[in-house]
């Protein structure tokens, strides 16, 4: 086998590695034959030289190999899993996991915390009193064989290798590169023991991928890495222009989460989850059209059982289940204040990756990962884009835990509101990959 | 200042650096802001996406003042440095130093060891017994002042930025990049205090560079970047097709400088010398003419001076001085066994790097940094490219300590060399460049 510098050498100039090159790669590394700056030097050339489409199947199958992988035997329904590539007010997961539940298939879904300026489903679920995240491997198969829906945090045992280089890439300036974001995604989504993946690809200002073309490169990568891997794959693409929904942070999601389940909530997070869903359906085989599966889901949410079984997940985690019946039992921030508009008109624009940062500004997520999130900091959209407003009206509440943070926030806020005459029509999903 | 990362991906997405965000990568480096694998990534980037004629500029600034500067104030002859990019057979550094010394200039040169297929200087000096090649600066000033010539080994204290990055480019991949080679040979250079560089820039098999294009532009930034910094500098760009000289191996290389002092030794051997030394006494305007340089120099071979002050040089460094007029004074190896011709004809081609792979092989250099050099072992070429051979005839000999040593060289040896019936017209000097 080559040296590591030989095989930084031969990417760097170009070169593809054989399944077994890549595979001493990732060993190599977790084995300390690998040093980190060989690693990270490598991953610079990889993210100049690309890794083509065999390559990037070894590296997502070294790196789900180098930890333990779920099968989920005794779980009789077909498991489904979803995926977002992550973005603002992005709560979709927790509508969607006992939603499709309800349906009839289960949904065992291992989550992450926020990132940058996106958040995070296990900070949301923690914003439940009680809630645990962390299940080991034994009791997560039951929650998702006896509830149909259990969202977890990835345990250490989970692709530890995807761990260690997503850790080093986080600080060398290799995060952006295509085949990696799709073997470190899928490596985990593979370990997860699902019979199919819908991946929610997002895209735009409030999005990791900026533009079009470089979401539909990601979507294909992962589409099709995926189902080289055997996992059966759809990808929609959705727009990352203005949040999701009408809030930004912990308990003012999950909030958010339950008023959909209930069959209300905001017209876009509902709809989401239910395209979302229709097509985890669709490949579980539980539904022979996008239209048969939507009305089922409908259904389902108008005659409470998605809610019904939400509440048994938050029990099975040991959260305080009432939480559905009673959102006040999610934490409160001690002050909210309004960001009023400073004209009348109608909302055209409003920026994701802004209020992502002022959510964390306010609490809401980490600016390093030791630091402690506040569950009831949060940003609570008044108006969103294509409504009016008056001026002197609120746009938005800010809440949080110190009065101050609100103040240093209120200009930024407000700047991320454009108001003009009219709202551009906005498309929810932009393309559908399915190879 | 930005933080690595954000510097790391400023460099991969294209962006030029200011000369105090290099200035602070550099020192960030050396004060542990900067992880090894933050500083490979950032080199591997630097690699793709070079760094232009400023950048280059800083980097070889932060570099060179990593550490202390060389004055050389007492020295008041012009002080002109030669470098070489490395060869196989390159002893010319040992005949040079003494040679222009003899002419009136002074020659402090700081040079280093055998470096993957090439040969040291310091190895070759190391074969006379005694010598010693670190000299405090104290002492390498006195020798310089006193002498005319000292060759000393790189101290710690000169650029030890240098010698930290170039540690980790060896094993991650990054030393071929050619501003990155830039700023390592000239924050040395620079260091060394003085007042005119001239450049061998080597091309061909044995050579780092292999094709003309690739050498002519490492030999334009490093002559554009020098002067940048003050150093008048010129480039002769060398062929490297086949050995220079006769001997490959440090006790035979350093024989075959002093036959060179002599006034005999192999015609190229001592046609390099003069041409760089005419190029050295132009820069320090000891001469008009390249004529007139060369004029002068053959006459400091011919009246014994060259020879009298390499034997000044070598007492000043505690060698074994005796070895002027007697070269038995220099180790000699165990065993020498010749490599014959398998056919009559004319040597048409001596692969160098073939050459230089088989003297480490017996001995002569290091696969790792920590091995142990023997001085006598080597190559000792009876015919080289031009020269007619029968079958039957030795073409070299190889030495080594262990016959063993030489059994297992015999048939890469042979194979090194090619006999035909008629040898390409070899050119010493390819070009000339002075910006």
């Amino acid at each position: 086998m080559p040296s590591p510098t030989e095989t930084i050498i031969h990417k760097r100039d170009g070169g593809r590695l054989t399944a077994s090159e890549i595979q001493a790669v990732v060993r190599g590394y977790l084995a300390g034959e690998w040093a980190d700056y060989q690693m990270s030097a490598f991953l610079m050339a990889a993210l100049f030289c690309g890794l083509d489409r065999a390559e990037t199947k070894a590296l997502t199958q070294a790196m789900l190999h180098s930890g333990s992988v779920l099968k989920l035997a005794s779980v009789r329904r077909p498991k489904i899993d979803k995926h977002s590539t992550g973005g603002v007010g992005d709560k979709i997961s927790l509508c969607l996991a006992p939603l499709v539940a309800a349906a009839g298939i289960a949904s065992p879904m291992i989550a992450g915390r926020g990132l940058g300026h996106t958040g995070g489903t296990l900070d949301k679920l923690e914003a439940i009193p009680g809630y645990r995240v962390m299940l080991d491997a034994r009791r997560f198969e039951r929650v998702v064989r006896e509830v149909g829906a259990s969202i977890i945090g990835q345990s250490p045992k989970i692709a530890p290798a995807d761990r260690r280089i997503y850790a080093l890439r986080d600080v060398t300036g290799t995060v952006e590169s295509i085949p990696l974001i799709v073997a470190s995604i899928l490596s985990k989504k593979l370990a997860a023991g699902s019979d199919g993946l819908v991946l929610d690809v997002k895209v735009g200002r409030g999005a990791f991928m900026r533009d079009r073309r470089a979401a539909r490169e990601l979507a294909r990568a992962l589409v099709r890495t995926a189902r080289d891997a055997g996992l059966p794959t759809v990808a929609l693409i959705t727009d990352m222009n203005t949040p999701i929904g009408r809030t930004v942070g912990n308990a003012l999601e999950t909030r958010e989460a339950i008023e959909v389940l209930r069959g209300h909530g905001p017209a876009d997070t509902r709809e989401l989850t239910l395209l979302l869903g229709a097509e985890m359906l669709l490949l579980a085989k539980r539904a022979k059209t996008a239209h048969s599966a939507r009305s089922l889901l409908e259904q389902r949410l108008a005659d409470g059982s998605a809610l019904a079984i939400f509440a048994q997940m938050v029990r099975a985690h040991g959260g305080d289940a009432r939480v559905v019946d009673d959102l006040d039992v999610l934490p409160r921030a001690r002050f909210r204040e309004p960001i009023v508009a400073p004209k009348s008109g109608v909302v055209v624009d409003c920026d994701p990756r802004e209020l992502g940062f002022v959510a964390i500004e306010l609490g809401a997520g980490r600016r390093q990962a030791s630091d402690h999130v506040d569950p009831a900091a949060g940003i609570e959209l008044v108006r969103v884009v294509g409504e009016r407003v008056k001026r002197g009206e609120p746009m938005a509440y800010l809440h949080a835990s110190k009065r101050a943070l609100i103040t240093q926030s209120a200009a930024r806020t407000a700047a991320a509101f454009r108001i003009g005459p009219r709202a551009p029509k906005r498309r929810l999903v932009l393309e559908r990959i399915v190879r």
